[in-house]
């Protein structure tokens, strides 16, 4: 063979090889969407049900008393005073602060999306938004009130809201009541839903996440994370052992309380079932990115660092730095937009808060 | 003269007197545009100045910052806390909640507008509102900072803002400071403007205002309140004593209280000086019908009971009925938008609150 021919060869060769190459690339690509699709879904386009039906009325009466004050203890608790707009839905704090200055022993979790979770609450002692809401009122820590009939007095004392929630809920003698400001702001939180890359890849479109999101998807799922961060909203589903190789305590150096008497046991609070000791609802990842601080106590302030604990503690696995930050940038991902009826403050009825 | 001629003539009589009074009415209208227009201004589209230029990425960082949590010792203070795009720029309070729970001594007065009065505070003891973003920094009942370092510290520990700060203050070695803070913020709340009827109407538009609008602003003149309450904000442009011609407490018969010790006496507090005993700001009446509780003390929940009070005190004037539903439908005519830039809320750099 002369050399022309030799050369010729050579180059198909490698031609042959760099296109079996990116077929290859192309099926692996094909097989990561296959399995992602297989384990998540996208968002809907909101959280409404037969059961709770997203009227406008009760969406705009929602929002409206999502953002109200005056129906608390002191004029300043509000659904927005711990999930507010410039915060993706949190405070940023480790622990909210409630009523008076209260403290409130655990983070406060993004209130978008959180409609499409399974239960509320880290210890899903909440079946859903509306049942948070109604019992937020009578909550010591959160709206203060004695008792639903000291919340209905002080909604019932600002005049604006009665036409609202009389369209809200047509029919009614007596519609200003605990459980209708639970279904309104059910109804508003139903909509605050936040699609992201991740959802137009989900729907078929591979261009929507980069290579390094894509890496950290296969890890996300490879390594097992995706276990319990499943679905719609990539977690949120189930509850699980916070600390299931190790504990959390220990792994985290705080060594300094009490194990067993300070910290946080999770649902056996509201159980009482020493099989919910550190069992905790798995949380949604959605926006996590921009989300911090985290774990139900706001302890960890880093995404790096939540997430190297988490390999750890719930699947032995050490993490290295490109792992890490393959992941991030697949969390990333799961970052959509604020909602514009959520970032746009309604004005709310003029009336001075009555102590 | 037949009965036909003396009908005539009859008609014609009346029509005559019709197009007189018709001619009146629109003197008089005229007459009313005028002397509104040589007591009141206006609002220009900002209040902007050569000193405080309104870049658009001083601007942005000053939204951005207006909304911030984390300069706060407790993690909660801001200046959205106490002026909310909910209750057009104040909190519904009486007297306003500041860092850790603590209650700041006066009603937080509308951050709309307030950019173009002569001075800020109830006493005046800051004179614009780039001062007062700085100085309320370091307020103990404010942001609770124990100095400037230490707010400064606060801000350069959320890493997102660098950038921000960079481009708003360009050249600086060290753009992030409190000054800057000071001047980003006031760049803000200087395009927190709200032009309503009431400026069509000095524009000369004289169907902006309804009949008892007009009606409420001939007395809202003629009785005299515009001799305090006029310009471009209807007050906010000179001090006067709160009390003229009898003492607010007694008017109010809050007689539980030791009348001078317990109660406000207003400027006396920042110059030492007799002479400024019950002496506060004039206050801005923009957007007054959208503001309550009223007062330095937010003791006064209705605005009809604030008109009759401040009608009583510094007038020695009775109102009737009719004059207070005249002078209520003048002032809902200051009533403008709540600014979309304030509505709508930004998102903030991610990152955790740091005790």
């Amino acid at each position: 063979m002369d050399i022309r021919k030799k050369a010729v060869l050579y180059y198909c060769a490698i031609a042959l090889a760099a296109g079996a190459s990116l077929l290859a690339a192309e099926d692996n690509e094909d097989a990561l969407l296959a399995r992602a699709q297989q384990t998540f879904k996208p968002l809907p386009a909101n959280a409404g049900t037969p059961q709770r039906p997203l009227t406008p009325e009760r969406v705009a009466l929602g929002r409206a008393l999502f953002f109200e004050t005056r129906v608390s203890t002191d004029g300043k608790g509000s659904c927005v005073g711990c999930h507010n707009p410039y915060f993706y839905g949190t405070d940023a704090l480790p622990r909210s602060v409630g009523v008076g200055g209260k403290v409130i022993p655990r983070n406060a979790p993004t209130v978008f999306n959180t409609a499409l979770q399974f239960v509320q609450h880290y210890g899903g002692n909440r079946a859903d938004v509306e049942e948070q809401a109604v019992k937020a009122l009578v909550s010591p820590l959160a709206y203060g009130n004695a008792d639903y009939a000291a919340a209905e007095a002080r909604l019932r004392a600002l005049p604006g809201y009665r036409a609202m929630f009389e369209k809200a809920f047509p029919g009614e003698t007596e519609p200003v009541t605990a459980e209708n400001w639970g279904k309104a702001i059910g109804a508003f939180e139903r909509t605050l839903i936040t699609p992201a890359a991740f959802d137009r890849y989900l729907k078929g479109d591979k261009a929507a996440l980069s290579a390094e999101a894509k890496q950290g998807l296969d890890k996300f799922m490879t390594y097992g994370c995706s276990g319990c961060h499943s679905g719609v909203t990539v977690g949120g589903q189930m509850y699980q052992k916070f600390g299931v190789t190790q504990d959390y305590w220990v792994l985290t150096g705080s060594k300094e309380i009490d194990l067993f008497k300070d910290r946080d046991k999770g649902r056996i609070r509201d159980t009482k079932n020493e099989a919910d000791a550190f069992i905790f609802k798995v949380q949604q990842l959605r926006n996590v990115a921009m989300t911090p601080p985290y774990f139900h106590d706001g302890s960890v302030a880093e995404l790096g660092d939540a997430v190297r604990i988490m390999a750890k503690l719930q699947l032995g696995r050490d993490l290295t730095d490109a792992d890490v930050s393959d992941l991030i940038a697949f969390l990333q991902s799961l970052t959509g937009d604020v909602p514009a009826q959520f970032a746009a403050a309604p004005s709310l009825p003029a009336a001075a808060y009555q102590y």
